[in-house]
């Protein structure tokens, strides 16, 4: 099979993913994988609140962060791995609902830098989605870094 | 007793930190609140880590706001509340070691506009600390809106 | 005439414009004007250039913050006025060409704080346009401020 | 003589700073060179402004990033060169006053990604320095690219 294979980078931003311990602590799951494109989807869950019972900026910044650097990983070699540099959030509304989408997608592959945009939404059943955040982010595509891989 | 006497801001502060459930979540604590200066410590957790074994980048992302947006609370009035608007994280190294110190320190107080700058360090025991992470944060000074108090 | 009037919007953006001397120095051009939307046009010139004869970063953001900034003064009322709080851009690709567009779009509306979303192109006579950076800006909106009209 | 003495990398800086242009063009002079610091100074003048009659935050951002950039020159060897993958620029006060101070400072040195961080003034010759802007820039070190030398 060719690594270059469409589910063979499936598996491994999956794989990856699954890894991501922070991700199941706040019960994160991936739902779509797609070439530079990604989402992951968060339900509410007030263990995740700031101050005003509102989700944590830093959670929404956790799960748009991982959208992003795997909608980057669809585009790299499959040896290859990548470190997030900087990200920068933009909180655009209150993160009030019942259950969060995290859209990640890239907006310029590069050998070395690679850049993602993404953006949060609350979702609602009898609505549409209310865009609550938007991000950009910079990643380095590292290869043979010892303790850096998948 | 005045209400701009520092106790009464810390007090404040330790409270609403109390009510961000997501610190408790990470295991962060407030551990130094001066005018301008706030302090979160966060012992290494093995639930709180990306797909290499490092501290993720969110985490780091959500203390840092905490440690910005509390500096910004020490130079408000009482009944004012912050909301963050958006904030950049740089990743400047790796989030690798067994405890980490989150300082955020006010740039530029205003009575709409609150800038506040941070800083991530691994602490070792046997060692200096080491710088991993910086942030830049602007917050909203918000008074009067139902739903977010203190 | 109504005030909210689209011509009335545009007439004010093309006279704030107008008033931007720095537009004038990098030689810019107020191209479109649309609610929501506004584009910047600027031919190269070797003055605008950094230490490798590329369009300069500074140049760019000067164009892109004047193109969101414009944006959302489509937006707001018009006894309002915009003040930039912070931006952030990404140099996606060397300043290399003849002439570069760049496009501001107001991604969140508000009454206190307005968003915008930018990207940078160099357009080529015989190609597609090529994406040389991104941008995402703060804009506070301040009202009855002396010295701040317009 | 050795290449790492300082009066090395201080003519090396200036050579391309003498090349920026853009900088000419904004009547921007390198006052300071030091290991990991560089100062830049701009003088007031109209042909630089928005439309308040304010440094165009453009020409601030231009400064900051020619610092902050140049003080990245400063700690990688000299068939090196950098350039600027992103930076965000936070505008803390009006950019009013007759003479502007621009300081970047290293905050991580390193073979592949440089980070640095940068402050505005305006410089007031009867009282102190006001702050006005603050940046945060990443730059990534390239050898060896056609085009990208000096």
């Amino acid at each position: 099979m060719d690594e270059s294979d469409p589910p063979d980078f499936k598996k491994r931003i999956r794989e990856s993913f699954r890894r991501q311990a922070a991700m199941r602590t706040i019960g994160a799951e991936l739902t779509r994988v797609e070439p530079g494109t990604v989402e992951i989807e968060l339900p509410f869950d007030a263990k995740l609140t700031q101050q005003h019972g509102l989700l944590h900026a830093g959670v929404i910044s956790a799960a748009l962060d991982a959208a992003g650097t795997y909608a980057g990983y669809s585009v790299i070699d499959p040896e290859a791995s990548l470190l997030t540099i900087e990200f920068k959030v933009n909180l655009l509304s209150p993160g009030r609902g019942e259950r969060f989408l995290f859209r990640g997608e890239v907006t310029k592959p590069g050998t070395t830098i690679i850049v993602s945009d993404g953006r949060a939404y609350a979702v609602r059943p009898d609505g549409p989605a209310k865009l609550i955040a938007s991000v950009t982010g910079t990643m380095m595509v590292v290869r043979g870094r010892e303790g850096i891989e998948g």
